[in-house]
């Protein structure tokens, strides 16, 4: 039995995504001293980035930790003990977050969903209208559901809370977005917008970050919530002046420099394009295959993932391991209760029309191998539709 | 005015310290799926490594979080609020901690010092016999002061409690010792032990770890502190499993597994001799100057660092601008109310007799050149006392 | 027009072959003094890697140098000015070594050829049964002509010249089959095996070898083409102590240490089943597009390279240009008289079934979209096979 | 007995040198088509910076070779069987490359020599006078003599040659200064001069140059020495395209385009003064110690090397030994007829004045330890020197 697989690995899950090798050269620069002369150069690059793609002129906290933290992080700043936030069932990452805020004290009040589509703007204004004595702090949605790919119609959400004339913040996860999906914190009001490396970013785990409305870090002088970690001011006061309150991951931030670097060099509205463009192929590849998407609306169709709903009787399990085993495909599980009925395909990042093509040849083989009955034809439909559409 | 310095850069500050190639090829390897089969082989490996150094059979939590969030980790599983926490001002780092743990409710008994020696056992245990109703639910101590480079007798604190007999908890700040010098988690019965990744066990910054006690974990169900990036039990149930309850850093695992190799490679007691042995021939070098250690104790001098007292009316800042503009010498400014009065040479990590004799001409030509008045012949006392006394 | 093209490149020219990178990482090692007492374990494991890849136990002697620089050497080391060579125009690269011949001052004889069928064994056995006075020293003859894919039968030459009773020295050309296909220098019979880096070896290119049976070895005491660089005595001489006569290109030493450590851990049948398999599913696109193989003879089919016959009328360059600007896709084109005829695919190296798929799915697409008149199903009619077959 | 020697090894040998990190992260790229539209870019990159270092207008030849192939290049292009050649036996590779040229079939005039100074420009001119029928075909000298540490005037040499009044082409290596001293293809009227990327380039060796006159391009076409590999016009008609007549080492070129934005960034003449300035500090080291430089003329002491020779009676061989053992230095050995008498110090390329220091402490302690009787502070001399004569 060969201990080695020859050729390149395939890490198409839905992130971390496949890091260019420009990012990891950097990563692999010497460490510095972070309190050196040559660090506010650094810092004040990747500032300029964050702000680009968060679509923001606020601060953005860089936190050396996963999107996780970050999720902790707009709570805690925001948050007193028993405030209540309005939460969306939207698939697993929309349950994992409100356990987050519990977890932390908060009260959540969660809006049941299917797991097929984004939070309901409609449903954000009857909540908020019903609520006459502001006791919302915050409504806190995804952009981009990780478990299901569904997309969050933020602008329509912010435009939902305004016409319900509410207070509360706008919290919004882009975790699996930023940088792949057109996302605009001013423009669309947000509040606090959290995002992370390893997805569009285009870089290994490790960093996450949140961008800061005013009037989240107004909010932030009265929220009681313990907090030093990821205590905002700090940072601020810090990053001012290009260091940090406490030591950051500075290899990261050698990659996150290149990532924004390569961004620029391609264009953000080519990347989004891009991103855009893989969706629409793959779902022409799963549509070719018989097989239907776990994103039921398609207005909410996602750019950064594709989950698969395979049919009754078959399990997601024995797919994944052949596309593991003999074709060095990771694809990403399903999550929570959607287990062994979805896989999901990640086509985000550093991505082009062959690494879509090998991946949805290592899928539609997979399928065919684990007994899963489908039509071939789905990498045909694929670069079809790539051939077509143009680059 | 050229831009580019020539050479390798002398990153002697006291951490991070000098990333050995080896680990940063290990992080610059293509990211992984943190959810895939081979995960957990990862996972156990750098486990096993961890045991190893922090001298334990207990688990050690791995945060993606630089060490100032296991400080906090440490703190939030242990306490509740309003706890009594007693603490040491033995330097900069000593009332950071302590900062933390007020940030986050807790009530700190910080026993005052002259930030030169480590914490004093003998006070430990005045005060917990004076605490009669055993209203400390924990002390929490440094190993290595990385401000003034006094080493903390933990063992002799641990002594100090049982003949007190007192239930307060044993926290320990190993950060920037871990890997460095001699600890034994287990051994010296300490209930929490702090670490991360960028000292001695030669990573970049952005991991960090705790090593918790079976009676830290029971105290963890009553601890009420809110936290959930923190806690401790999802993380041991998940990594039980070779997995993480959320994305872990990937790639700085890769590398942590390949410094714990090159670790063993080397041989632990030889790691510890190395550090011991660099900073005695720093000392040599710093008395030959006829400079003055900020450690006042030698019982307490640091394998680690060295900071080095400037005589009265000469300033830290032209030294250290000197060093980095004129050598590519990183050395470490003094922190808080030691800012200008010493400079903090860092000997440890990746490190041999040939870069500590680089390092000590360069403070030495540094000094002469911002007119300190020294004696020369510090690298000469340095590398005579190297030659003598072998490797 | 964006400046970066994201993902990865696919370099399917039949090499260079995409380099992986355990190897890159090796290469960017620091270099080494190779005249120090570590340096001859370096050499020793990667004189015992050439001579399993070698299938000999003679020496192996290696250049700084690219491929056509061992053809040189093999001629140099063997040949006296005015020395009569039986060659054969299987393609470019049989008309090139032959041109290398002239060159130097040897005396060709060239057998034509087709450039569809590498070397006819009969043709051989004629010519020297015919040559009485046993005037030919050497024939000289590709196990792999790169620019057609047509795979030299060795062992049948080698017979040929046993019944023809000839004295004649066998040279062989394995540039671009080293490590890809089988090959047996030994047991074959073989003089002179010419070989280099940057194909099988997944090497970048810039080394080269000859291997040497003691039979050349002999003669070249009696060769007088003046030679000092590609001078074997030398070579085995400081070779047998682990030390080069003049400073080894040690980074790729390094790479090739690593390279034969990836063919070990996979297996040697394996890598060669591999790429016959990849070869036949290849072949198995082409034939769905209802292109034509410009290898004539199926017991010739490369496991190396395809090369593809355009049908009449249509030119290779669109097709190419499409591939690279529009897929990242490197093809290679055709050489000498087949410039525009034909377009290669390299399926060699650090290859996978998934980048088979994204480089036929590139090239079914390139076709498609240049307006060459093809059948559809290129793709799929490989990945079928492939599954067939399993791995 | 650990298998791991900690931190970085010192490459001290007079080449190859410590590559940087850029250069090494560069060469470790993806390798590229080197027939594909972009390659031209890199081809014309490298050829301006090749120009730029050897100060000529003229073509430069890269090979993929070690410069011993670059020695035969110069050779086998300008002369035919049996031309006399008038060369200097400076020391080991005086000689040596007398060797080539002897196997080569050139008649060699070797002007006998100490080993302690270069080549004298008197002897040039009354040799070339007494030659009344111009039967010199070249004068080969070396630049830097790299087993003695002792520079060639080339000007001088050159017009001891114009003064004479004599057609022989001038034949110059600078293989071990190329990129370290001021040099002038151009402006000394050199006819072809010899380099390497090893050295003062900073690359791992693996490519070698020649730059050629428009006299040496007109000789090479009367030149009668078979020649392929090496053959200028092939090389010079596809480099004027971008392209090589055969697979270029790729990697290695990326390296040196690096290498090259490097050297702008410091500039060329900082870095001349800086390898002067290096080799002065270690002269007033090895003046301090009470040891004696190889090279007996002042006005020849080179700024890449230098040798030094030890008291009668002891052997460097055990200095260097303990340097490697002990301090992880490499140190150059006595090459030929100076093993045992002399070790050689490189103070070449990527490097500053902590690395001197270093190295020079490592030389220091490992003469003390291998009992040669010296005193001590050579490092300190070095220091001061360094302190006083700026940056």
């Amino acid at each position: 039995m060969p201990t080695r697989f020859p050729g390149w690995h395939f890490l198409q899950i839905p992130g971390p995504s496949n890091v260019p090798m420009r990012v990891l050269q950097e990563i692999a620069r010497p460490t510095v001293d972070h309190r050196g002369p040559d660090f506010p150069a650094l810092t004040r690059d990747v500032m300029a980035g964050l702000k680009w793609v968060f679509g923001t002129e606020a601060p953005v906290i860089i936190y050396p930790a996963s999107g996780t933290g970050a999720w902790e992080a707009a709570l805690v700043n925001t948050l007193s003990p028993g405030d209540r936030v309005l939460m969306f069932e939207t698939g697993h990452f929309g349950v994992e977050w409100a356990d987050v805020a519990t977890r932390l004290g908060v009260r959540v009040d969660m809006v049941p969903g299917d797991w097929r589509r984004g939070p309901d703007p409609q449903v954000v204004e009857e909540r908020l209208r019903a609520d006459s004595d502001q006791s919302y702090k915050a409504v806190a949605v995804l952009h981009n559901e990780t478990s299901t790919g569904a997309v969050g119609r933020i602008a329509e959400v912010r435009a939902a809370m305004d016409r319900a004339d509410h207070s509360a913040l706008l919290l919004v996860d882009t975790i699996s977005s930023l940088g792949s999906l057109d996302y605009r914190h001013d423009e669309w009001g947000v509040d606090v917008t959290v995002g992370a490396s390893q997805k569009g970013l285009m870089l290994p785990p490790g960093l996450s970050f949140t961008a800061v409305s005013a009037k989240a870090l107004a909010a932030s002088k009265d929220a009681s919530l313990p907090r030093s970690y990821w205590d905002w001011q700090r940072m601020i006061d810090q990053n001012e002046r290009g260091y940090f309150p406490f030591t950051p991951a500075s290899n990261l931030l050698f990659g996150l420099r290149e990532a924004f670097a390569m961004m620029r060099e391609e264009g953000l509205e080519n990347v989004f394009e891009r991103h855009s463009r893989h969706g629409e192929a793959t779902r022409r590849a799963v549509a070719s295959w018989g097989l239907e998407n776990q994103c039921a609306n398609p207005a909410e169709y996602s750019g950064v993932l594709t989950a698969v709903r395979l049919p009754d009787g078959c399990d997601a399990g024995p797919v994944m391991a052949i596309a593991w085993e003999r074709y060095a495909l990771s694809l990403g599980v399903g999550l929570g209760k959607l287990r062994g009925r979805v896989f999901r395909i990640g086509h985000l990042g550093d991505f082009n029309d062959l690494m879509l093509a090998a991946m949805l040849a290592g899928v539609e083989s997979s399928l065919a191998l684990a007994g899963v009955p489908i039509e071939r034809g789905g990498v045909d439909s694929a670069m079809r539709y790539l051939e077509d559409v143009g680059r």
